[in-house]
């Protein structure tokens, strides 16, 4: 069985064709348009492209899934609003369906990440799952008892938007010290240049300097080689990331949390300090009950496996 | 239909006959006795007397569902852990049956309110909805399709042990910043009294006296007398309260977020500069869809009622 899934990023929308909701055989992207029509176009030419160098036809397709940023209605089929991509109800779902000549279905883009990993990743054959991805902010998808949990206005799950340091870093949701300040990639290149600044000699300036700037592997490579600012920058990050992770445990009480994005590659040197926090402070901390804490392991792969994998189970009524 | 529904309380344990999952006809209640085989003695007697003022017979009695404090596993019946009462993994649902010769079920006291106000009170033919009850702590209730949220291990919704102040005041629950040390009764005591230090003058003072103690109340009275030190206390407590809400939004954006309590009286004075914050604060303050902020009606009856209809959903599959 073929579907196809678009992951439509702010600056890219790469499209591929995943088999037996499992795997990858094709892929190919192209510079996202921010003007809509110039999008449908472009995607159009997208998906005719994919198709031929997988010698496959429209026939051969059973649908195509949509990750999208932004509040997208799987009711009414609309992309409701789009800050990244400046859309405000576009009827994406038709549009596209017209253009491709095939069915579609919208998802929003960190659900469908949050999918990919649950149905082919690293949550495979759990229940209920937070997966967050670490990137310029914190993206978030929850599911619940095997499905994705959308709220009432298909705009649930920002659990990059819960604030838990009142009163702190302007966010650019408006509000002060949300989560995703201090815990998404960005947070991390922050706190990491704080640090910095108090550690003329810390190792990080030399490391930030091979590698042209600050990022959030900086202060990683640092607590490796055994920097002490390194590992202090590491330690507020941790300390944020978990209180984070912690709300999410003691809110939801999951199977596991998955952290996505490019710092979970950093495998146990992140996860290892993550679990001692989050072991002593969640409040079922006291029970034989562990929520496991996991990295995400299909990379950009998951949000064209979780768009395709999310419209084939809203299709067909499976989990 | 009757069903019996029972709260079990650290104080008092009250009970109750619920008529058609709506009101309650009869009602008694009795010391919470923490040493289990005393207290299920006594819950015995206490059925016993309930019936016998109703008139009724156990063969009229469809069920009894229970709210107990702590994680209670439906699966297993046993309440696996109470802080408040001091039990670890006793048989509730077993040992209760056997007592009372009717089917008995276990559910979490803060769940049993929550359902309580979904299935009776202000949140009645809603879909997804959080229940807020502002007491000791912030205990909660969360509803998702109709249903109540438990988690796997079934200790989930525990909101008021969500940080929203990292590093702020020291929870029960070993973390620091808790959405309950600020948004509780006792939250608002504390913030109180803190202000009234500040303000020597402030008719706070005059009023605590006159109340006995300060309470939950003292600033909301104060406020309404004009009193510029009140008015700043409860500007405080609605800053913390709108920030947990605001989170519970961002999170779940639920069709309402419910609020239990004494302090729920303070009615349209709670919950309009409540909404003032959350409306220009929640990530879809933009769009058409807005959640509701709705004060409780059921009271100290929420509990009752919730425990038998949270029962009676489960026996027979419906929400």
């Amino acid at each position: 069985m073929f579907t196809v899934g678009i992951d439509i990023g702010g600056t890219n929308t790469a499209a591929g064709i995943v088999e037996n909701s499992e795997n990858i055989t094709h892929r190919l992207s192209v510079k996202t348009d921010h003007d809509y029509h110039t999008f449908l176009k472009n995607t159009g030419a997208l998906i005719t492209n994919l198709l031929s160098d997988a010698d496959l036809s429209r026939g051969d397709i059973t649908l195509v899934g949509t990750g999208c940023p932004g509040i997208c209605n799987q009711r009414t089929g609309l992309v409701e609003y789009s800050n990244n991509l400046g859309w405000k109800n576009v009827p994406l779902e038709k549009d596209l369906a017209d253009v491709l000549g095939l069915p579609v279905y919208v998802d929003n883009d960190a659900n469908a990440a949050a999918f990919g990993e649950f149905t082919a990743g690293v949550a495979k054959g759990l229940n209920t799952v937070v997966v967050l991805t670490l990137g310029t902010g914190v993206g978030s998808g929850i599911i619940i008892d095997k499905k994705l949990y959308y709220g009432e206005n298909f705009g649930g799950g920002e659990l990059g938007h819960m604030v838990i340091e009142q009163g702190g870093l302007l966010c650019s949701c408006g509000r002060k010290g949300c989560f995703e300040k201090y815990a998404s990639a960005t947070g991390l290149g922050i706190i990491t240049r704080n640090v910095m600044e108090k550690y003329p000699d810390s190792a990080m300036h030399t490391i930030a300097e091979s590698q042209g700037k600050v990022n959030a592997r900086t202060a990683f490579i640092a607590k490796r080689q055994g920097d002490k600012a390194g590992t202090e920058a590491v330690d507020i990050f941790v300390k944020y990331l978990a209180c984070g992770i912690t709300n999410v445990i003691n809110i939801f009480q999951p199977d596991a949390v998955c952290i996505g994005g490019g710092v979970s590659g950093e495998g146990e040197y992140l996860l290892e300090p993550l679990r001692k926090v989050v072991n002593s402070e969640a409040y079922s901390r006291d029970s034989d009950f562990e929520v496991k804490l996991y990295a995400c392991k299909l990379g950009n792969e998951a949000g064209i496996i979780g768009a395709a994998n999310s419209a084939y189970c809203r299709v067909n009524h499976t989990p």
